[in-house]
């Protein structure tokens, strides 16, 4: 993206930022949800579930706009490095952090912040999900747009998602009526609080309140201002960071990350940080967005036939209606007078599914865990 | 079976024919609404669907107190033959008759009658189809004797299975009052008439009265009253049938197989012969059977866990409720809140189906004939 240093809108009223910004894209979590299409060696950030690209490849792509593939990261585990760096045949290699076990989003998130911050402590950072998904590029851009902007008062900025249903799944982001920043391209307010996953009776109330935002963890800071954040909030968590930080790009980098790295306290950077940070901006999108979180949620990005059928690869149905079915394989799936199941078919697993009930496939791979049966995990 | 040539009732009160006794095996059809386990290759009769044998052999085993290997004929096609030698290693090679190609139960059994009646007109000859469930076996015997004692009149007798429920997918017998042989293994009837399917309000004055009998293709003849009635009703197929079994057992057995069957004309034993016989009896009986037609009856015979579901195979359920499942591969089913489906898995295709609508998988074979997916036929 070509830097507008004066900080000044530019002639498509868009505000350009005056400070460079670095994508980060933490890539990490296995998505138990989408069993058995999604597993521990294949994460559902590795799949095509929407559309012919992975959702890591859509991610890519959707950032490509605000910063070159030179200003991001992804960070990983090392399972994953090899297929992500195949995906994503332009990222650098060097910018690819590879954690030696997961920590959960605060340390990936904040170690990527730290080796630009090192560098450039007034670099804008935007954290986001490598497996999410969002219908409307454009609309993401300005919610980016308006949050980069919102970043350089020194605020933490989120992006949060104008709620479509009282959904119980998500954590929300109340926001205030305060003004921080207003562009053409969006509002960022000051937030109120983050807040945990509502009963239903509490969603509906937060839908309708029209101040509640879902948060999707899209992050938008100042280096210097996420990394004061931490040091005051997580000292222990901060210190090790930049340890790893400082020794990173040298010969010292892969010793210090196996030293460091596995004495880091676990945390999420929602919990560890925004929770608790001192100033935060929430900046209201409508995107069409969804986490692709369960089969029910994907079945709604799908296209679907006159009967409301979504059946992707050899499959014939015969008076089955809102179904998904999804083939790992060449065998056909046949749907006879069903209604509103999701089928998926893998070469060693088969799901059927009630689609109201996609939630307890996770309770399906716990059982499986306990089973020890590792193979089909 | 050890022939009571005295005709009178042994000590355990039970009718012993004085004719030797036949059994007769039609073994057609391919059962497409089992389909995908059910196929062309792969018949009904030769799946071990409700137990460790196949209903074939359950079928020969159910005979077996009735008549030896040495006087059982199975009729089949040449496609299957392989297999049901196999299947049934004691049933003498020369019982096993093959059709050139399908014309119906009619010209099979008939055939099968006259090769037993040109050698002994007096002997009685039981046909009874390979692929259905009886759960009774001690009760089908009885009503089998009765039959064969009934056979003896020279009617020809049909077992009348008593209704359990309003069943419009069968053929039924109304019965009369007059009462043709009573025996202590139960009675035989003189019947008023075959009738077609029913609709749901007439099967359920069928079920009322107590009169009407489902017609499940159990007959018992004397073989010359039997090609009596083929000779007034059906003389051309009668022409046929007797030449073909003239040569039965001679070196032109072959050559006049391969030339007069394809003449014969094509007939259901049912509407060429029994409904339009002068002398019909029926004997009614109970011994829970079932035609194992589709899946949703194969899933009332199979045995279920608490929450009313049948998994074969390597299969788990979180929280589903009356499914069945059944496995031709090793693959894992997965069943997730799903309620009355059934889930048929084999290497190359997969049925997932609305118990209710068990039915309409003949509808799904019937597109796939259409679309000539005959590898999945």
């Amino acid at each position: 993206m070509p830097q507008n240093r004066e900080g000044r809108a530019d002639r498509d009223g868009v505000q350009a930022s005056s400070a460079p910004f670095w994508s980060v894209i933490p890539a990490g979590g296995a998505g138990t949800r989408l069993w058995p299409l999604s597993r521990v060696a294949k994460p559902k950030f590795l799949l095509p579930l929407v559309g012919e690209r992975s959702l890591l490849q859509e991610t890519a792509d959707r950032l490509s706009p605000l910063a070159p593939a030179e200003q991001t990261i992804v960070v990983c585990g090392a399972a994953h490095a090899a297929a992500i760096a195949r995906q994503l045949p332009e990222l650098p290699e060097s910018n690819l952090v590879i954690e030696p076990m997961p920590k959960g989003s605060g340390p990936a998130i904040a170690l990527a912040t730290a080796i630009v911050g090192l560098h450039d402590p007034e670099a804008i950072v935007g954290s986001f999900a490598s497996d999410h998904y969002v219908e409307d590029q454009d609309a993401f851009v300005r919610a980016a747009r308006t949050a980069i902007a919102a970043a350089e008062t020194d605020f933490l900025v989120t992006i949060g998602l104008t709620p479509t249903r009282p959904e119980t799944g998500y954590g929300y982001i109340e926001r205030t009526d305060d003004v921080l920043v207003r562009l053409e391209t969006g509002t960022a307010f000051r937030a109120a609080s983050f807040v945990e996953k509502p009963d239903l009776a509490r969603a509906m109330q937060y839908l309708e309140s029209g101040r509640y935002l879902w948060n999707a963890s899209m992050f938008v800071w100042r280096a210097r201002a996420l990394l004061a954040e931490l040091e005051r909030l997580q000292p222990e968590l901060y210190a090790g960071i930049l340890r790893i930080a400082e020794a990173w790009g040298t010969e010292a980098q892969e010793a210090e990350l196996a030293r460091t790295w596995p004495t880091l306290p676990e945390s999420t950077i929602d919990q560890g940080v925004m929770e608790q940070a001192r100033a935060v901006a929430v900046v209201p999108a409508a995107m069409g967005w969804s986490d692709v979180g369960e089969w029910h949620g994907l079945g709604t990005l799908l296209r679907r036939d006159d009967h409301g059928n979504s059946l992707r690869g050899n499959a014939v149905q015969i008076g089955a209606t809102n179904c998904v079915s999804w083939s790992g394989t060449d065998r056909l799936i046949a749907l006879v007078g069903v209604d509103n199941i999701v089928v998926v078919d893998t070469q060693d697993a088969l799901l059927v599914v009630d689609r109201d009930r996609s939630q307890d496939v996770r309770q399906l791979v716990r059982a499986l865990q306990a089973a020890e049966q590792s193979k089909l995990l």
